[in-house]
């Protein structure tokens, strides 16, 4: 690689994080320069153990994001802690006043213009005040439900509505989205957690950045959130699932528009779902209907955006504050010259 | 609407060229200031009249680009007369030396770097010069076969290869779209024009656009051009096409990396052409097959496009010199107020 390489520092080395780690270590344009996280598991570990890479890398893992944050010399943090706002508004803060850019994996920050508009005005503010760009991004919210309909609106002259509807069977997937979904819960304590801990976070983040992006002002968002009940036994690597008990989770969320439905997301992420897909219905001239055979892997995606996203990020200099994947230009995959030659070995 | 609006300019008064003017007419954020046809039919006409809009709107068509370009003031110049760079290159040049910003449906502009070198320098040059942008864009290339294969390769870790298939019907298009793809020709004939006026222009463009942004170094770009043959006869409001006749084109171009094929573009335009849709297949990590059913219709999506990109490129003060469309902020369709206003009564 020509010129200087992008810097980064990793907050968060879970699953979302780790993998993000894998990829860039794989990429010569980029050098992890620290890591940060407070888990005991993770602190003071190697950051190729706790990544669980396969080797180490030199680089220890702070329980204490302070130093790392002040001392270390970086263009990004990759922060991936939590999906609420609320909690981890406090160590968005502390990475913006270390004046560092910013990419998390925080679902409610990828559009919180709406439903958190303090913190959407502090966070923007401190980072122009500081000179750096927050972006929350991901799968979804950040792609499959908001960024990829609102990139296929450029060929439409008239929308009328936009309907999207996400399927995803989670029967293989991690024992955190397992459990996150409900899978294993009575539907009285899937009840008690729905609004809580259960279900996804985002939907109504994606409604609204399409909504505002479009110009449509929204007279409400309505969401549901219910069970999918199991009809047999099911079991997985994780849970066992007896019949009449939660199998996953059905959400929608609705964006009105002077009474009229003009966005539907459908989201169901359950066990042995029925024919997984993404599908992009946009009511417009041309009329568009687009249909991803599988749905976009969900793990594999978010990681990928973080990591594709890292570049964008760095190299965005005349954007401050907080920033969205519409004000982004489009973010390829960009495939290393290191990465070539491997493939090329195959 | 707030602050100044948008001035445009409309160079080529044809079918796409009228179908954009219709559509800027809508946008309150829009004013169209100036138009030019050298065709007898349009120049000295009502603007209106000459792109059928079915009114006046109190702009002449001039005959002659200079005194427009040079005396009107405008922020964009929206270029619709041709699809080949030579051709038009005088054209761009006499637009840039009057400071205005581009946006042509040339389908040789959306990446002139590899096929064009000497043409996209100098345009490229003239445009730093006088600080303007120049940006070739359209459904194909400029979108199905290009940007969105690049905008799904957000959501990958890996990428082995890039298939893009487009079946258009053009049973019902206009006149011009079936002469292009040699409907009613004997194949004698078709063989005869292929290379020259028959066929889309523009596949090799999108592979070099996808190849250059992914950073991969192609070898070469195979190119073929076949007609389809109708088995039966056929008739359309243009044409009757004898069993045995041409009733279309198919073209693919593949881009070849060390002797691997990392993309191929199909592309197929005939009458009754079987299934019309456009379907994206990304061999990678994760693997993404995404599918439109019945493709994007493209004179819409052109016009749409085109239209769409005018606040992007007047907005895109960033960026001076040959731009393409991997270089902007998406460009999601936006609905005006008055457009609201208008479907809300409906």
């Amino acid at each position: 690689m020509q010129g200087e390489k992008i810097r980064t520092i990793h907050f968060g080395i879970g699953a979302v994080g780790s993998e993000v780690i894998r990829l860039l270590l794989e990429r010569p344009d980029v050098e992890i320069v620290g890591a940060i996280d407070s888990h005991p598991a993770k602190a003071g570990k190697d950051l190729g153990d706790a990544a669980g890479i396969g080797r180490t890398v030199g680089i220890t893992v702070s329980h204490d994001p302070e130093p790392v944050l002040k001392d270390v010399y970086a263009d990004v943090v990759v922060h991936a802690t939590g999906s609420h706002l609320t909690t981890v508004c406090p160590e968005l803060l502390q990475i913006v006043a270390a004046e560092k850019n910013v990419i998390s994996s925080c679902e409610e920050l990828s559009y919180p213009w709406r439903h958190h508009p303090d913190i959407a005005r502090t966070l923007d503010k401190r980072a122009r005040e500081t000179g750096v760009r927050i972006l929350g991004t991901g799968v979804n919210p950040g792609f499959v439900m908001d960024t990829l309909p609102l990139v296929l609106t450029t060929a439409c002259q008239h929308i009328k509505s936009i309907q999207v509807t996400r399927v995803v069977d989670v029967s293989t997937r991690r024992m955190q989205l397992q459990r996150k979904v409900g899978v294993g819960l009575s539907v009285q304590g899937f009840q008690q957690e729905a609004n809580g801990s259960i279900g996804h976070v985002g939907l109504r983040e994606s409604v609204s950045v399409m909504a505002d992006t479009l110009g449509w002002r929204l007279d409400d968002i309505a969401e549901t959130i219910e069970p999918v009940i199991a009809q047999e036994r099911k079991k997985t690597e994780y849970f066992v699932v007896e019949r009449g008990y939660v199998a996953g989770v059905r959400q929608t969320a609705r964006g009105l528009m002077s009474g009229r439905e003009v966005i539907r997301l459908e989201l169901e992420m359950s066990l042995d779902a029925k024919d997984p897909r993404d599908v992009i219905v946009i009511d417009g001239k041309p009329p568009l209907k687009v249909a991803i055979a599988g749905g976009v892997q969900g793990d594999q995606a978010t990681a990928a955006i973080l990591a594709n996203c890292v570049p964008a990020v760095a190299n965005a200099r005349s954007l401050i504050g907080l920033i969205t994947m519409r004000d982004l230009p489009f973010v390829p995959y960009f495939r290393t010259k290191r990465q070539l030659r491997e493939e090329l070995v195959e």
